[in-house]
This record gives C-alpha cells, structure tokens and sequence, in this order.
C-alpha cells in the first residue's frame, strides 16, 4: 500500500471509526476516549511487561515466580495503589530437570531424536530411560477399547486440532484432554509412559507443555510432548514399521510444596466500598519462556486498569482490586485460596474479569452470566466500538476467578483475537517480542472500560 | 491458561461463536459455512504464498516482479481458471544502489551511522556524497515557513505517528505527506536533500521505505527514512549541537521505463458473464523484504477467492475475475492500464474488492459507496459473523482498482486488524514469518463470502 492509497482509505474510515472519538454529550463517552488516549499514549503496560519478562520465566513454585510476585507488589506500590499486599499460597513445586528427550529407536539405524519436553507434573523416567514399543491412538476412548493391550507400551496420542473451528480457543478445547487426562487414562492399563502431540495450530518443531492432571488411584507415568512436526514422522515411521521403539529419558521430578503469594493491589472506593470490582490475570506461567501471552499480559493489564484510571484522576465509587494469582498452571491454587479468604473476610465481589487469552488485538468480553442479563450488557458496545472491542457474548470468565462464582460474583473474561495464541502457548515461543505494544494497550484499555462502566452504573 | 481454563471458556463460547455453524434453513449460510471450513481445512493461500515469497522481493520493473509475474498466472492456470492472462503494462525502474549510508557527523567524534534505506524514486547523491547541516522540522508547513533558510541543507522531518488514534492507518495518513511529499517541498527552496522518519507505530531499527512524489517543475533532490531510534538520536544530538552535519551516501537511481505485467485470471458467469466481479491485491513489492503483507496476502488471497469457489463446485452466474496488479507502490500504474483497458474492451466491473492491507485477522469490509448503500450491505453482516468480520463501514477500496471508480463500480477494500501493518510495511520485516496461517485464511474466506454473496443476489 502506498501513500495516495493511505489517504484514499483512511479519510472515509477516520470519518467512521474515528468519529467516536469526537465531541459527546454523553459523559461516560467522554471519560472512554480518555481513557483510549491515555493507554496509547502513556500506557505503562508494555514497558511493564519488558519488566516483568525480562526476569525469566515464573513456573509455580520457582524462585522466578516469587519474584515475579515481588515485582509486582513493588509495581503496584509505585503506581500508587491505596493497599498493596501479598497472600500466602502453598503451591506445588514441579522441576524440570536437564535430561529430557525422546528419541525414535530402529535396529540398525541411527535413533532419531525428536523435538519434545516433558508435561508439568510428570515424573521423570528411570534413570537409564525407558523404551517400549509404541501404540497410536487418537482418543481417550481408544485407549480404553485398546485396554490391557498398552500394557508395557508408549501411548503416542496424535489427534491433531480441529482446523475447521473458527475460534482456536474451541481447537484446544477439542484436542488438550489427551494432554491433561491421557497419562492416566493410559496408566490405568499399565502403559509405561505416554507423548501426546503438541496442543497448537501450527505444524511446526516447537514442543507445547502443560499440567497432567494425574488421578491419585493410579500409577503416574512419565509424560511428554513432542511437537506436531516429530508427531507426524513418527506416526509417518510407525505405518512402515509398528515395532520401533521409543527411548524416553526424562529427569522432572516434584519437590515439597512451597508457599507462594498471590498479590493483590486496590484503590478503595468512595461510595460503595464493599463492592469489589476485580481485574485479574494470573502471574505463575510455563518455564520454557516468559509466558508474555499466557498470562504476562493479563498480569500488566489488570494492574493497567488501576493505573490508567487513577492516572486519569478518576475516583472511584466501589473499590477496584487488580489480582495477580499464582499457580494458575499448576491447579488453578491461587484462585482457590483467594476466593476461601474472601469468603472468610466476607467479601463481596460483585464482578470479577480475567485476562488470560493472551495480549492479542481485542475483540470484547465474554459473560457467564444468563442469556437475558449478557443482553443488558450489551446495551454498553458503543462504548467498545471506538477500539473494535464490541463483541459481548455469553462465555466464560477464566479459571483463576472461576472460584468466586458460587457468591454471585458477575464473572467475565477479556476476549482478545484468538489465532494465534496456540502458536505460542506453554512453549518456548512465549516471548516478550511476541507481544504487539498496541495490541497489549488496546486490551488494557477494553478492560478499563468495562470496569468503570461497572463501577458508575453498579452491575446489572 | 491450562485445560480446566479451556474447556470452562469454550464450551460456552462454543455454543455462541460455533453455533452460527450449525444446521441452518439458509442456503447462503449453509454456502458461507462450507467456504470457511474450505479456506482453513483445505486452504491454499498460504502455501501459495510462501512460493510466492521464496522468489524474493517484487520491486516494480525489476526480475523478481516479472517472475512473481509468471507465478501468478502459472498459479491460477494450475487452477484451472477459465481465461489467465498477461496484460502488458509500461512502469518505471528504480534500483537501490549498493551504497545506502546515513551518518552523523561532529567534529572530533567518529561519524555515527544512521540505519537507514533511500526512498523509492529518489536519486543517488554525486558519488562523493552530500555533507550539509540539518534543519529538523515537523511538517511541510513548516518548510514553507522556514522557505530559503532551508537552502543547502538537509530538511529532517521527524512529525512521529499520533499514537492516540486506533486505527494505525489514520495514523499514517496523519504522517506520510512528510515522505510523499516532503522531498519536493525542501527542494523547492533549494534544499540538499531530505530525511524521513520512518512511518510506523514502533520505536526501532527498522528504516520503511515508500515512494517520492517528486514534482516535475522542481529539482529532484535525494531523499532516504531513517528508523525511528535514529530519528530519536539525531533530534536529540540536535539539541546540543545545531550545527552537526549529515553525511548522505546513496547511488540509487531512475533508469529507463520497462514492460512489465498485470496478471488476470477469471472463471466465466453462467447467466450474466458480461457482469465481472474483481476480486485483487498488487504483485509488486518494496525491495526490503518479500512483501508478504503488502500486498502478497491480497496476492493469494485474490487468487484463493476463486480457487475457494471452484473447489466447491460452485458455478457463478457472473464472471468472477481475480487480477494481480503491478506497480501500485510506484504510481499506481497498474490499476490505471487495467482500467483503461476495461474501458477500451466496454467491461462492466459492476464490483471490486481489494486486499491491500496486509494478511491479518479479519475485520470486516469498508465500501466507497453513499451511506445508504453501505446500510444495504450490512444486511449481509450475518454471513461475515462466524469468522469475526462483520464489521461494515463506509470506507475507501484500494489504489488498484480505485481507477474504475468512474464507471460506478462498488469499490470495497477487505479490512483487516490495522494494529501490526506498520510494524511491517515497506521493511525489512515484511518476511512470510509473519503472516500467521489462519488470519491469511481467514482473510481469504471472508472475501469469498463477499464475492458469492454479490454473484449471487447482484449488487445493491
């Protein structure tokens, strides 16, 4: 596109897209262009998120995700907050240890390692490894017609996303239970360890992890991804030779439970103190980045939504609480005990909104509230319109608030654009540079939006 | 975000977002259906464009564009398209010299070298450079003020983006006049020669080139964009030292005009073939990269619209006509030969649909059209609903088929997310690394869904 070509487009689409910026009487829309402006112009998250990021990765558990939880007290304390305060959370400590690999073994040829990494909270392997032979399937379901036939075998899950769903978030959800529930689907008839093919979009040599949730009754077997790539050589392998074996050598172990913090930062209100308006995102991600995406982002633009309004002189009339939660990884912890404290300090949280898809262009929020009440909050889009983030639908809220839900907290979840968030979730491609400045500000923005509607009008 | 947080947010936005593809009485939904799940399941765009990226940049009058030439109408022929054909079109040949250099210079200091590219069009410097001091400004207006004082000098026009408008394209049609128009402004008054920050929303080492528009009544003088970071650094060095010089090394130049080619591809309508709906994007690039967003996304994406169609048997009761553009980055020339052309041959275009602003997520579609014919379109919002590009607006088409605008063709420009185009645009960066699959697919469907919803019910 070239210069006349700009003009030509932009003076009819700034007529339309940009008209939502001008004069209004309408005061709350004067207060959204604000705070549009101040998040493109003197928005603080994407500096915040080089921060954050820049101190490494911050698995649950690690020294990493204590600093992280440090960084971000200390971060809400300079920006002013009225409260800044950590809560204690005894969290699971998994390690990834130095040794991890697969390889595929055949007689006579050289063994062929394959791109992988070992899922969260599998143990490691005996130390000389462990090789068997490999059966592939595509389901839970199969392993369980397969029964006893795994026995002393490698279970290679392979079903790959289903490409034809628009929204990948629906692509992950179709594929991840091979992740988080085929080791003990397999382990329950004696299968010897499990790979299951990497939960992403693309077809390419990065390896994705993830939390196996391992049911307690049954032996826990070492588990690991290899990325779509190595998945497709050796499902490729397999069809001319069923007997090769794979060699897995694995040294992840889980450690002692430490205690961690959630940290928590608020801006009292003025009129209706009690009602809580939470924003939050959860501060622990995978150790193979720096979990920019998943969920540095929504870290920075939870405490993004403080600051922009505090920035903009705003007082508030409930009181605004950004929380960061730990172990959202690893058991969704750190949600829980939040919400148990807020039960016994008789907290009345009448909304909370998670930003945990990633610092993506906006599309809106989604609510998991009623039909009839979704529609009422509908009547809010032209608010959103201004930064194309007007998509409201009935959706869920995210996993670190999903515990509030039983006090009749309003739950919602930030919506950015989903397409590439598998490109880059749980792996090593999880990077600060992977983050688009605009895209991250223009997020912090929707979610500030949404909550000083709240915070004027109450909820609906 | 772990898999409880999955299944928690998809099930039901599933039902919201999914639902649109379920069983429906609607035959052009049942249509629309099937042309998404094509473009992601069996999509080809992408493919196609990483051959058509793998043979380099496409700069106008240059090998590579004539050969990206010959891809395309090798490609559609593959596709077994009805008619492919070359149309010959005369565009001008700029070549950037090997020696492309920018640097600071103080007395007693070591020169520091700007990163830099010559802009398109301009000339080289005499081959033992161009040394002068420099005079930073932030406008042509405010060249006009400085007038004679400019003499000799070298203008610097360092106006960065306005950061506070949503849509980057305001934000460049607000800021590119500097590169476009700038250098004939400073010549005029007899300046040296010219630099341009760079046009993009990042602060970075990455200069952006463009083309001059050099008026033919005033001296050509050299001109080259700097990055941003080096339009931060000279202003600043400005500061302490007005009376540093700028050493200008370029031997880029403007050699004879050269033959080059559009390329064509239609299927045939079975009931009003004299009724062509255009679907295009422009084969030529910048020389900096491959041109992956610009505009080699609308490039296959033009070319996937009708594969798309035929690969579902569809037979259009109007001609569908696919055309690659040459030469838009330097003067349009293309789309002035086609339409002239469409003239002489009595065509009737009753519609034209561009794809020129890079291969992201889709948004929707903008049309050059009254108001109240826009309101018509946007009765076909539902069919763009399931893949998040339903936004209709008022807006321009394209440089490329804006010359056929005089014959009342319905002019539409497919509108992507504009957050990352600028990061990319005219640069090194505009690498096929990143386009992302799906947003190119999606991007794809969203122009067939337009172009079969025209074939179909005729134009508003």
């Amino acid at each position: 596109m070239n210069k006349s070509s700009s003009l030509l487009l932009v003076l009819p689409l700034l007529f339309v897209a940009e008209s939502s910026f001008s004069q209004s009487a309408d005061p709350q829309m004067v207060m959204t262009k604000s705070i549009i402006k101040q998040a493109l112009v003197n928005g603080k998250s994407y500096n915040d998120l080089g921060e954050l990021c820049a101190n490494g990765p911050r698995l649950t558990g690690s020294d990493g995700a204590e600093k992280a939880a440090n960084w971000g007290k200390a971060k809400m304390e300079s920006y002013g907050f009225d409260r800044v305060f950590l809560q204690p959370v005894t969290v699971p400590k998994w390690v990834r240890g130095k040794n991890d690999q697969v390889s595929i073994v055949e007689k006579g040829k050289k063994p062929v390692s394959l791109s992988m990494c070992s899922l969260g909270l599998s143990p490691g392997t005996p130390k000389s490894g462990l090789s068997a032979e490999v059966i592939e399937v595509h389901s839970l379901k199969e392993v369980d017609s397969l029964g006893f036939r795994v026995k002393g075998k490698i279970v290679f899950y392979n079903r790959a996303f289903d490409e034809s769903l628009v929204n990948t978030m629906a692509c992950y959800g179709g594929a991840a239970d091979q992740r988080s529930a085929g080791p003990s689907a397999a382990g329950k008839y004696g299968a010897a360890g499990v790979l299951v093919r990497s939960m992403t979009n693309r077809l390419d040599d990065v390896p994705h992890t993830g939390m196996v949730h391992y049911i307690d009754s049954i032996p826990k077997i070492p588990a690991a991804a290899i990325s779509t790539k190595a998945a497709e050589l050796l499902s490729q392998k397999l069809k001319t030779n069923p007997k090769l074996t794979i060699s897995m050598k694995m040294d992840c172990r889980n450690e002692a439970a430490v205690v961690s913090h959630n940290v928590i930062g608020e801006i009292r209100g003025s009129e209706f103190p009690d009602e809580i308006i939470l924003v939050g995102g959860h501060l622990d991600s995978w150790d193979l980045a720096q979990g920019a995406h998943d969920d540095g982002a929504g870290v920075v633009q939870s405490i993004e939504v403080l600051r922009l309004l505090k920035s903009l002189n705003y007082k508030p009339k409930r009181t605004l609480r950004a929380v960061l939660f730990m172990s959202e990884e690893v058991g969704g912890i750190g949600g829980k005990e939040y919400a148990r404290q807020a039960e016994l300090n008789h907290e009345n949280h009448i909304s909370a909104n998670e930003s945990d898809r990633g610092g993506f262009t906006p599309r809106g929020h989604s609510i998991e509230l009623s039909d009839s009440l979704v529609e009422k909050y509908k009547t809010w889009k032209k608010y959103f319109e201004p930064i194309y983030a007007d998509m409201i639908i009935r959706g869920g809220g995210g996993v670190d608030i999903s515990f509030l839900k039983k006090f009749g907290t309003h739950m919602m979840g930030y919506v950015p654009d989903s397409q590439r968030y598998f490109d880059v979730h749980h792996a090593s491609t999880d990077t600060f540079e992977s983050v688009n400045k605009r895209e991250l500000e223009l997020g912090a923005a929707a979610m500030t939006i949404m909550t000083y509607l709240i915070d004027q009008n109450g909820r609906f």
